[in-house]
């Protein structure tokens, strides 16, 4: 486990080996090749020079263990990586050794290593957003009209249908996901500009080895170099934080239903999941809890990210540095919870007489806005919500249902009972009626979001198409 | 002064008024005035009622001082709102009273009057950035080329042009409009899904309605209720916070080149501007020190939204209450930077002489790498790179200028002088080819940043198309 | 209502007053005008001046809106609030004129100014901290016994008592109070030091006026100008943000046993609290509401008063301002959220029957621990925990109480059934037994909570002692 | 490297041990040792159960790699490290097997895990904090009285001594120790609840295990169990996060000074010490950067884990999660930052030449407001503020000595001339007098702060005083 314990725990493996610190070292290792190829072709550097670094440049051969101590004193993790790498070809080519990070900085190799390791980091993100749309997709279907509480406030407020709250779920996911492929985009992009942005040691050769090196890893070319110009990359990082509070939402919600005293969904059990080491009766939601952690994190990440980007001149003082150190647990916060909640809604089970059962615990109560605004044509909406109150509180003291008490209002109130009539009272109780209705307001927000699921499910924003 | 006395100061007069408490119940009534009028067109309401709601609909017929306690125990703004809206109704049109917010929920009106005072805050910095990024323009022109020092990690690196790091400045200015003209088109939407999402009370009128409203407001129609799904929403506030890092970034390298012992730029003076209440010698870059508060207070907001995004069921508990209270200050923040740093950077003293000298007085080291890039290809980089670190120290020891210690060097190593000569050295020290270069780079940026400014600028994607 | 729409909403009156402008505007008048009476008493300044300079410090006499535009260009609030103070003085003695604001600095009296209201902002906290704390007690002693559920990860656990889940409310308020007392103690002092804080313009006098000036306006005096300095500062601040997470749990806590599904508890209701605007049946939790969104936002204010802490040099650009304009709304937060919960508490209700109800209803699972440690002593931990993990399922699935399903087990278990007594397995699903035991941990703890409420409610630490 | 590659960089290899894999499974299996014993001792499990789960308790026994995944799917890190404690144990003694986490719960273990490993992190953090302290008075005492320009608002302003500004560095660093002091020993407490808090599985003789386990440990009995009461704990962190505030305002001011036009300070060089991978030239102020990143980071992880205390019943659902997550990385950037400027400071180059000479470059205008105060008391505080104000600008534009334009304007004005006399001009002018003041006020804070400073020294209040 590559990631810190308590991290490591919220974390997928998968993204854990994405930011470890070898897959970080072979990533700047392939901005090294790329960089060395492509000023070989340019004849920036001899030829061989550039094969022999290309071929120095696997981390296996690097001591990994050594950088830290190193980088902490020199200020960066480039110079003592750059300084092995160096010592690596000198050992096959003392010429090629001279030619290593030719014409680059410290950023840019460690910006660029970042952005390859980022894209693998969306691409796990975007495989794991697909298998939860598309359970989502199916559980919407299938229980489209299914009656459950509508909730505000954390009360029972009316009656919809799981569909229908299952397209709340569904929707921000869809949404973000797009926002995600085109922000990644736009992110992933070479980071090449020398000690000061000027690629001053590269002459007239800067621009076409840039986009030479980007062909190459699969990159977008910048404009210009970005050191201290962060909007694009936090854009990004502000997306995925987005993504944390969809499935922060997506959990809150799960988790408040699967509460023993509600009981409409749980969690998949079974093979030690969701157990306690004191209570053998437990059965923790623990995807949930997970999402959680991470809806409780990422903006804090991501507030950090924008709180370094007031970066100084041309290269930041400690806020640059910040940002690789906050950058790596954003993302293993996202793909952890969007993994366990993946499997969690892929096994999720619904328990659909339960949510039957805790609306007719209401007492009819959930359809007092429908019985007001019958009334309230008669006797004005002010009074007829007011009346309806009154109902409502009787009908809770007394343990009755609601639609007894108003029969015997409507019995005691002539002009009442003329403009209510009895079909009109008990279409306005209807359980499933209500759940239809949601069920049709989702069916016409699910065709149009299957369709951008399908497209974007297309596209393959974030393969790696370069060498890395 | 409607925003708090310390934020005030830090924000603009206008985007006061427009999160001042008359122009958000202004945009509350609004709703209420579209909503009965579609309501009555689409014959849910009756006309009459439709026309008395309507024209009750003026903030200046509401008690607005009244309306905060009567909402904290009610728990929501709009029911006092909704309350005094029946009353001033009732006044003149008994029956109509009865239709006031006619299947609607106090948070349908609460986000759409947000929304509406969101496009006026757009606006606003919309037409800011505009003004800033103009200035950057003009003065990218006229200093394309003017000598700088280049500074890394707070301390001389490399010389490069003023043009190149206003370059610098402007272009995630201009991309991160651009963001922001998309981020709002996308968010300014309205709320309309009654008390649970369903539109449960409107029937199948539900979606006509929103049509209406849309188009009477000027506002999207959003593909379902997103009480609970914020995504979108905050993804604008998100660019916002991205247009904070980036006007801190300005104002960070500002303040750091108008220090007294740099002395390259100033913010304009004069008025009262910038003075002290001690000291008649100061002249305080104020302008910067409104932007680096907003730098420093935005990225907290918007990790207040991304926290409050889990929000519970159909409507949250404290939630999106946090994410109404913590909203106005970001767009007040980024306002207030936005107006102070166009002021100064319209008005900024540039000083290319002190630009000129501080290289100067730099003694030839901020040309060490490109010595070292001529004798890397003789000795090897990184032993070059040893020998000019050690010429570096030792020209500063000495107060000596580098060309003269690699002269004496070179002088005394056959085989170094061979390699490098009078020329080569000469222009390895050449202050203006290195401005030039720099130059160079940033008109290739300048061109398509320019384009897309004009076009950002003839769009006009948050002037009011409604009726508000 | 002096704080904006959404944040005086969420707030309290009386803290929004202690905050606005006006009185702010008095605090600092306060300050100048100890100012001059120090510096008169110490022969810095005539007598005369002295007096006639406090007498004009009289916050009606400012125009207060016109000090917004005037700071936001001389970069200082304290700038054109001194000018019309002097232009006060001026009108009654042009010679006292000269002396208003004499060897000071913006800083100082902003800063006093903000520690005036600050004080006046912890007693209001310090009040309903100990009203709050007054009902807990009283609900402690009344239900310490009564059986609740206990819950884990938002599934129901074992049997606890109301007292001992009461405790739990209580105690970190209760510390959280004496932390208050303690760090607000430390921060109310002086601020006092002249342009760089070196009191250059006071010569010797500088020490006997500060003394002077604290001891008239109650406050302690620094050892040192803290301009730049901002610990004890900060420090009070996170205390305000701890005590936020605390009623955050409380209100947490509250809201989820407020459930219409689990019906423990209920804020009170009545006289319009907690309505909806569109469903009459409504009964919202608009005090856990308040505390919820305190604890969403204060976390946030905490960050950036941090953030803001590494002030340049002898004073800072842009982070004092910044967390000037943070301080307030992290004290309107933490009132409204307080005075909202002593409110509820104070009219909670409490419903022990729906409180043993769900007990029973969780069909004896609650006790498969008890049961698991009986078996454990014979079969092992492990073996016994999987045999009741398994007994919990069929439980579950069969809808039978536990005990019943271990009773079976048993009878066929001659070597269970000799360790395991049948009043040993009664007293295991004892639901009064364990209330009690909870309960009376929960009387060891209140003894000495009760004493330090005792001593904290009887000193006064944040009374006004000086002339403010 | 313990730490992600990035985060590693920053912070010391000690701390990262600490929060080390090993090290935190071994604090576990600390608990569970103690546990084990102690309720031997008490009776509650047999005495050779006791002893044989003690003689487990080895992290070098444990398969730390297996735990990560296997707790993702369990929901908690005991779950797994039980399990396998369980299995090592019945290696040796079944019957002992059966005891092992006997009445214990998940939180129990991991919190005081955290316990016991935060008392190791503030060892590390107290003794750093004591090497810089001293460094600082040490140099307090040898610059006391050099003169240094006193900057406000990054300009300059007046004239004070090095001493004294280091004093305002070190005052708060020792406060800040104080507060560590006293927050860390209320924090490191041992947690023991049980399932629900309430201890039922230990029955009568909870207490007394309790005391027996804190007393092996070396930590405080908490007055109850504080599983989701995490104010106590949370106040640690805020001091935490105040100590990284106070560390970055030292590194914001040195880089400040350090810059290649400032040039007062630098960090020591040598030995590979902030090199740049590009420029040979460079000399960066490492520890500077990581002080500020750490002041970058501290305040978003005090943010988190203060939005992490609503935690829910009796355990909460991913907040409690988050925080132990979250806690990590406050404590390795914080020991990250102290000790490398520990070791700046240790090491710092002061230029009290250039010191001076940057003073004089100022023209004496830094001594206008000593001038306006002379002035002042003739023409009124007002005229002689815009007096100044008026020569200040001349002074600049004509690069010119204030002081001899005062004299000028003294020569053609009898009356200020005669208020004014020439030895009064002088001493107002006076930089070393300036800088004496400053020196004393410094003098008399650094008295009682020495004497702080030792008692801080001689106690060892996170000294391991139990068996860990």
């Amino acid at each position: 486990m590559s990631a810190p314990l308590f991290e490591g725990f919220l974390a997928s493996a998968e993204m854990g080996d994405v930011f470890a610190a070898p897959a970080l070292v072979q990533a700047m290792l392939d901005f090294e090749a790329a960089l060395a190829r492509a000023e070989a072709a340019e004849g920036v550097i001899p030829a061989a020079a550039g094969n022999a670094i290309a071929a120095a440049c696997r981390a296996d051969r690097i001591d990994v263990d050594a950088l830290g101590g190193a980088a902490r004193s020199a200020g960066s993790l480039a110079i003592p990586l750059v300084k092995q790498l160096t010592a690596r070809v000198a050992e096959v080519d003392a010429d090629a050794a001279s030619y290593v990070h030719w014409g680059s900085t410290s950023q840019d190799v460690i910006d660029t290593g970042m952005v390859l390791a980022t894209r693998r980091a969306l691409a796990l993100i975007d495989a794991d957003l697909d298998a939860l749309c598309a359970h989502l997709f199916e559980l919407a279907d299938r229980h489209r009209d299914a009656p459950i509480l509508g909730r505000t406030l954390l009360q029972p407020a009316q009656v919809e249908s799981f569909g229908f709250k299952l397209v709340g779920w569904l929707a921000p996911l869809v949404r973000t996901r797009a926002r995600l492929h085109a922000s990644g985009a736009a992110a992933l992009q070479l980071q090449l500009g020398g000690a000061i942005g000027t690629l001053s040691a590269l002459g007239a050769h800067g621009p076409a080895i840039a986009e030479r090196m980007a062909r190459e890893l699969g990159l977008g070319v910048a404009p210009g170099a970005w050191h201290t110009q962060r909007d694009t990359w936090v854009a990004l990082a502000c997306d995925v934080g987005v993504l944390c509070g969809g499935l922060g939402k997506i959990a809150r919600d799960l988790s408040l239903l699967a509460q023993g005293e509600v009981g409409e969904l749980a969690e998949p059990s079974g093979g030690g999941r969701g157990g306690s080491s004191a209570m053998p009766n437990k059965r923790n939601p623990v995807a949930s809890m997970i999402a959680l952690a991470a809806a409780t994190r990422a903006p804090q990440r991501v507030a950090a990210l924008l709180a370094a980007m007031p970066q100084e001149h041309e290269r930041g003082l400690g806020n640059w540095q910040a940002e690789l150190a906050e950058w790596p647990s954003l993302f293993l916060s996202a793909h952890g919870a969007l993994g366990a909640l993946a499997d969690a809604i892929g096994g999720l089970d619904v328990a659909t007489d339960r949510m039957r059962a805790n609306i007719d615990a209401q007492g009819g109560q959930v359809f007092a806005e429908a019985v007001g605004l019958l009334a309230g044509r008669v006797v004005g909406k002010s009074k007829a919500h007011a009346w309806l109150e009154q109902l409502s509180r009787r009908a809770f003291a007394e343990r009755r249902h609601l639609r007894e008490l108003v029969r015997e209002a409507l019995a005691a109130d002539a002009r009442l009972a003329g403009a209510i009539g009895a079909e009109a009272l008990d279409a306005a109780f209807d359980v499933d009626a209500a759940a239809r209705a949601a069920g049709e307001l989702a069916a016409r927000q699910l065709a149009p979001l299957r369709a951008t699921h399908a497209a974007l499910g297309a596209s393959r924003p974030f393969e790696s198409r370069g060498t890395d």
